[in-house]
């Protein structure tokens, strides 16, 4: 028996915008940010979680978690544990915390940081990584961690746990053959906006050198950019290769088509968020005018219900889900189980500080016991920030391998969150400001923006 | 000149579970609170706006209107009052604010706080009501507060001036009318769940008797007293006079299509909130399975682009909008005109503290200047927690009176701040818990639940 003794938040900052080397539409100085949170123990462990942020406002998510706190501390570890489908509902449900969203932006955030450090907790006491530990349960039991309120006109109780059942059929053969070859990943390194155009030819190289099978171009801000951008990328990379692009909210539902049917010579292999991504009917509207162009959204979607509608308008082809923006991988497993039902592949956002590391869980969760084999599934990469995790990513040939190692992947080293606390943390407490040159804990490595 | 100085934040909380008379389907015992916000210069005054909340979740919200403080502090004043669509705009656009929504939940309605008490002190220093500091602006001025970003596939800009334009005919002799005859409320005050049978009809003959034209029941906990009520309700007040229901997002689709066509033959005036708020799709599913019964909702929906959205789809017949809930008056403004453009009524949301105070200067615009003479406008009211405010509303026969102090509303006594602080102010420092019976400043009135 043991009891949760504290909710210790930490607001930790990297100055990614004193090294920028890429930009988007949308984001042009980020200071990748967790709001990072490990959930003690009596028995002297803890689970860890983080919501990613891009600077400003990373205090604000910090206290929406530490708000949480009642909830947790004093409480039974094994009972919660054994529920995470309960105090899933019991946070979402709050009535007074529920006021604040509903269901929607920090405070869904902080519950989903909450949802997730117990979930690494019991992956950690279960000694598994956090897929394996989702992936070893029964049908029934995934179907009891996920809330179908809201849900049931697009997936019923019924049809979600035939696309578990179905998922747990071969699963073993599955997990054996993602430890072989694990998830392929794609690249959005050499697609930022301000790159010269050498530099995208020499980083495109080096994407398809190291492996990779797609990469990801920025557009949104010049439409003349770009369309030579693209242009020299299908150049670059042949005709067959796919090269996605992500115009990052920044077009009005005319724009976006008049910008996609400009772009759409060169074939590009998806758009992403080609507008604001609460918007179903401009999604529907945008992709039934650029059809066969494929439309990718849900980096910044704030719930199951949005996918839901996403999916039931006919709105995207590619479905992004992230592992922080959500509340928690209760709410991710209700959102596989709708990409599965309208046969929509899932291909996680990464990028941003942790969420390679964390999203990967999802993806592999995904393909083990929900998705299945899909050929379309890839997972976003860009190779920032990971050396601050006690278990970064492994990216092999161009494919992140299955980790194995036991939780979730949010565990950060503790020098780097000492570092770089805010405001306080030798990174930021020497007046360097956001621009300073020194105080990094590395080299700055290309792309720092975004995503 | 001017400099503003100070962004002051309190968290103020009213121990209204203590008192609890009325419940909903949703929210049974809310603390009603405000996130408090005083904005502060150097020529002594101040604008003051609030954030209303139900308890728990208040110190997040104030952390968040809080953060925006180096967007004000130092800067001119007349310069920010004289371009509020500007302030509004780099507001929402902050690229690492923006990322917490984007453009809704915590930090939006902080954000909406921030552009109101901008607003309440053009207005003081104009010395006007709100509400008449923006029907004096021309429909140009008007247009240039607005966002029409994510709109244009509903809404153009030359729609949008048209609309204003018509607006601006007739304005003085319709200010006038106002100023005489108001707009009409409808009471919540019989409906609440909970009470008995007996009291229900007596609180409806109060409402009859004092004037009112419409009042509102919840719904959606138990389908049987639900019928049972209406039909109470019904009989009580006649075949002609309008009752409104409200299920507090409780349902799923069908659901709600099963629970509204078993209250139909009782003719419910509008259904409000039948299901989850963002759920546009579900809405025009639920509107067109129980036409002609009229579907609203608003109060909790975070943008004007949802809003688009639900009136795009066909999913509601009155659009119910919040003083506090989006980003500020010139999200507000956005949302009427596309309920204008959509030939919507807007009868906007309010009970919680400050909300009567602040939403009816929403009404009042959108009589002036954009939705002009609609008999179909109606705004709530419970008579709840107004005395903590400079200037409380008033209601005569059943209508709000045009207010005519300077200002937007939301000013509260100072003395009621002092005693309501959290958690530290006399009623809540005694440890008295919300149970407590001591504390509150006033006897307790009916009903105090969340709307």
């Amino acid at each position: 028996m043991s009891t949760f003794t504290a909710l210790d938040v930490q607001d930790v900052r990297f100055p990614t915008s004193r090294s920028l080397d890429g930009s988007d539409a949308m984001n042009p100085d980020p200071d990748y940010s967790a709001a990072y949170l490990t959930l003690r123990t009596d028995a002297g462990d803890a689970g860890a979680a983080l919501v990613f942020t891009i600077g400003r406002g990373n205090d604000v998510q910090s206290a929406a978690i530490a708000a949480l706190a009642p909830h947790l501390v004093g409480r039974d570890v094994e009972e919660v544990l054994a529920d995470l489908g309960g105090i899933y509902r019991e946070l979402t449900y709050d009535s007074q915390l529920r006021w604040l969203g509903p269901e929607k932006g920090v405070m869904t955030m902080a519950i989903g940081a909450v949802v997730n450090a117990l979930w690494d907790l019991r992956a950690r006491r279960e000694g598994r990584p956090l897929w394996l530990t989702l992936a070893s349960l029964s049908p029934e039991e995934l179907l009891e961690l996920v809330d179908l309120r809201y849900l049931e006109d697009a997936l019923t109780r019924e049809e979600a746990l035939e696309i578990l059942r179905r998922g747990a059929e071969g699963k073993e053969q599955r997990i054996a053959a993602l430890r072989e070859q694990g998830v392929p990943a794609y690249t959005t390194t050499p697609g930022w906006l301000g790159y010269s155009d050498e530099k995208l030819v020499r980083l495109l190289r080096e994407a398809r050198e190291d492996g990779f099978e797609m990469v990801k171009l920025k557009v949104g801000a010049d439409a003349a950019d770009d369309e030579r951008r693209m242009r020299i990328a299908r150049e670059e990379m042949g005709p067959a290769f796919p090269i996605a692009i992500d115009a990052n909210q920044r077009w009005g539902t005319a724009e976006a088509i008049e910008a996609i049917r400009a772009l759409a010579p060169h074939d590009p292999y998806w758009v992403e968020e080609p507008t604001y991504p609460d918007d179903v009917l401009a999604h529907a509207a945008i992709r039934e005018a650029v059809t066969p162009v494929r439309i990718a959204t849900g980096e910044q979607a704030a719930n199951r219900v949005l996918f839901k509608q996403l999916l039931q308008a006919g709105g995207i082809d590619v479905l992004q889900a992230d592992a922080t923006r959500v509340a928690g991988i209760n709410e991710n497993l209700a959102i596989l189980l709708l990409a599965a039902k309208f046969d929509v592949p899932v291909c996680p956002h990464a990028g941003g500080v942790g969420l390679c590391e964390m999203v990967q869980h999802v993806a592999f969760l995904d393909a083990v016991a929900i998705g299945g084999d899909d050929e379309r599934r890839r997972i976003e990469f860009v190779d920032h920030l990971h050396e601050h995790f006690e278990v970064p990513v492994r990216i092999v040939s161009g494919a992140y391998m299955a980790p194995e190692e036991p939780g979730n992947g949010a565990r950060m080293l503790d020098a780097s969150i000492q570092d770089h606390l805010f405001p306080d943390g030798p990174v930021w407490a020497e007046g360097q400001g956001p621009q300073g040159a020194e105080g990094t804990r590395r080299a700055p490595l290309e792309p720092s923006a975004t995503r």
